[in-house]
């Protein structure tokens, strides 16, 4: 951990810092919890879109893009929903100097604006299953300290995907496409995970469960990236989405949803960052290599040309460089770079243009790496590949490194506080669930999923059998 | 123009229902102006966007991102521009239960949350020029009958540029350089325009003169499809935006701005069509070419066999194609297909079948086109291109003709009235102007750019020396 003090110890300061300097986000924008996208930033964001995008197309989700405004009479349908969200929804009340016959709400999720709709869609069994999702800015009146990328009052980058189906059954199918949809996700991010079931008194407003993805960040609070829900009837009982069966009766249909937002990009910067800034894994970064000349006396000329032939030929290639020609000292340009997170750096000073080659330098290990000249378009993309892969498992090993298994809510509060994440047995009880988190200074995240359930282990509250791991951390 | 009285004749009702019945929008939402993009209509408009974006990269603008709201303060610094826009702004008062300090507006437009990043962003005149844009959702509270893609309340597709420069001449510039962006843009999606200056009772609220671009609709009104204004130091000085020139001294920038919206989209259904529904130009269509197997007893199998062959190639090729195995009649699925505006079907009967070839059918000429079966992945992508082009020609074609070159107000009210578009010459006197829209039951678009002036002509107001060409006509 020598050299990552900053990045560790002082993680929330770095984080908005570099939010700033790496150029992401411009954080002076007048209003509490609301942020300006930067064009570095904004580049990095699309790349993300699009792999979520690719991901969920592939699998038969289909776009669409619903109204911001929700009416108020629309929105408050459902009981439970409009319960988890009255006190953070932002009211339209006035257009011009009129005032609203109905106040429009800015749509804090689209259950609400999307379902009616679906209850015109849908009629018989050959219209199910239906899968659609958008991409969306979302509201949410937050009245904690906000933090870009992480808590928001405008989140510019909901991806929700809603779905609608004929069984319980194949709600459950779609739950298990939804959660390896998001696994992949995540891998290809390099983003390590762990999944839970939420606890009964975390489930999302309206949903029988919810399922989570989350990820940690280096002061070893958790950051949900990812959550699945499974809706059961219970929307669709209120919007009348009902189908025909083959034998003429009729059924409400089930449903799910499931959402990532920007925390995924935060996560993308937390995760893989050190002291100096950002690392960003090559398919997301927006500039993958940038190629610096060392100038020296008399090879000035000829070293610019030969950065100008890489340039052109990596270009050709299909990769996203850099050609930094700016009259500054390579070592700010280094610098520069560096903390924007450009993955890979070539250098090219007058003993490497002597022996024809260039040096590689990867932001990931500082590695130094001699290519000769004429094997630079094809060593390069293979650099990136190592780094990807190298990141990846890098990522992985320190997050299994910090999810602690624990015996006793004494030793899960002391995990807690050197910054960990602690699994301990649990009888499944509620009661003993919401015990441990007012013994620790932590919060439940909840049922480890896709894991052996403990064996010969008594629940840490009550003794008694635990037949589940309760996953148990600070929190975001 | 025999065939097509529908779509002439009768086009609102034509639009309100292709726009449905082709799967663009979702018109049912139970709120007035807005709607939702069904997944078809998204493809298109998303192939739209990477149009323009593309242009818009490639001459040096970046993307970003900026907040929906803007607190009222900032919001009406500019005083010309709050008076333009005050009527239709719609203002967020509440957060959950509680009323806001400061109420914050839904961006009808982005210069007041813009501007004032600007004057932290631009120190020297080595941060200039500075050329950005976005394309977000803006809102507007519009009192109006509200249209599908033409008048909305939420403009789900604004694609907004912003500029500042050092000079006036810079400014002027960019000015060129949009409208080029702009025409390039028009002339991909083959739709065609008329540009003109808007004259001074119709400038962009705090803009010093705004450019627009018009299309003209089937039922001979023409809708704003483009609008670029030159700002001056109308905005720089109020939001404080200035740079330190070489010698030491402040000024405050010079601004543009220019914007397109999902109105590019309706004038692509609205030229394009006819009486059957839409006709798409094949760089847009999410569909360009659908393959339809005509079954003929026990030539069925190796009917379907070829069609599935093709379908691989032309996916191969890079082409956006769809083959229609449905158990439809071919006149049913031909019909479904045309409506959506396909550019091109290929069809695969048992004649087509003993010849080893393809019947390719154009959408927008309805020609029949036999091709060889081996050479349909080298004849396809001609025939799409061909298709461009003729689209382009005749859309052209039929907009000159109804743009009339008129000597009086008399006539000019006829040309109106008769669905054409009118040019008369002017003296370039705002009273004129003025007269002319009060004694024809039409509006001035401004004066025609890009034209020879008038010469030895009379304004048909004053008939004095006309020096400029003012066009006239019904619009949207």
């Amino acid at each position: 951990m020598v050299g990552r003090s900053r990045w560790q110890n002082n993680f929330s300061e770095w984080f908005n810092e570099i939010v700033q300097v790496a150029e992401i986000m411009e954080t002076r924008y007048p209003v509490k919890g609301l942020y300006v996208w930067l064009p570095y930033g904004l580049k990095l964001r699309n790349h993300v879109i699009s792999a979520l995008k690719e991901l969920l197309e592939r699998t038969g989700h289909r776009e669409v893009l619903f109204p911001l405004l929700i009416p108020e009479n629309l929105f408050k349908k459902e009981a439970e929903h409009i319960r988890g969200f009255e006190g953070q929804v932002y009211w339209v009340t006035h257009g011009g100097h009129d005032r609203l016959d109905i106040r429009l709400a800015l749509r804090p999720t689209s259950e609400t604006a999307m379902y009616p709709m679906f209850s015109l869609w849908i009629q018989s069994h050959a219209d199910l299953p239906l899968k659609i999702y958008q991409v969306v800015n979302v509201f949410r009146y937050e009245t904690k300290m906000t933090k870009p990328l992480i808590r928001l009052r405008e989140v510019t980058t909901f991806k929700e995907a809603h779905t609608a189906h004929a069984t319980a059954e194949d709600a459950e199918r779609q739950i298990r496409e939804a959660i390896q949809i998001y696994k992949q996700f995540f891998d290809r991010l390099c983003i390590p995970y762990i999944i839970t079931k939420r606890p009964s008194w975390d489930t999302f407003a309206g949903a029988v469960y919810s399922i989570a993805f989350d990820t940690l960040a280096p002061d070893g609070r958790t950051l949900q990236i990812g959550t699945v829900h499974n809706l059961g009837q219970n929307f669709s009982r209120v919007y009348d989405v009902q189908y025909e069966r083959v034998d003429g009766s009729y059924e409400h249909v089930y449903q799910t949803c499931y959402g990532i937002s920007e925390r995924a990009i935060a996560a993308l910067i937390m995760v893989h960052g050190d002291d100096i800034g950002m690392c960003l894994p090559p398919e997301f970064a927006p500039i993958q290599v940038v190629i610096v000349p060392i100038p020296y006396k008399d090879v000035q000329a000829p070293i610019e040309q030969t950065c100008t032939e890489i340039y052109e030929r990596l270009k050709q290639a299909g990769l996203r460089v850099e050609l930094d020609l700016r009259d500054l000292r390579p070592g700010n340009k280094y610098y520069y770079w560096e903390r924007r997170g450009v993955p890979l750096r070539i250098e090219l000073g007058p003993t490497d243009h002597a022996n024809q080659r260039v040096t590689a330098v990867r932001r990931d290990t500082g590695e130094r790496i001699h290519v000769p000249l004429d094997r630079v378009a094809e060593r390069v993309p293979q650099l990136l590949r190592e780094i990807e892969t190298s990141m990846r498992r890098r990522a992985w090993e320190e997050f299994r490194k910090r999810i602690k298994t624990i015996a006793s809510v004494d030793e899960l509060q002391n995990a807690i506080h050197n910054r960990n994440v602690g699994r301990v047995p649990w009888c499944g009880n509620e009661k003993c669930g919401l015990e441990i988190e007012e013994r620790v200074e932590g919060s439940v995240l909840g049922e480890e999923l896709f894991t052996e359930a403990p064996k010969n282990r008594s629940c840490v509250v009550c003794f008694q059998q635990a037949n589940k791991w309760l996953v148990v951390a600070r929190t975001y």
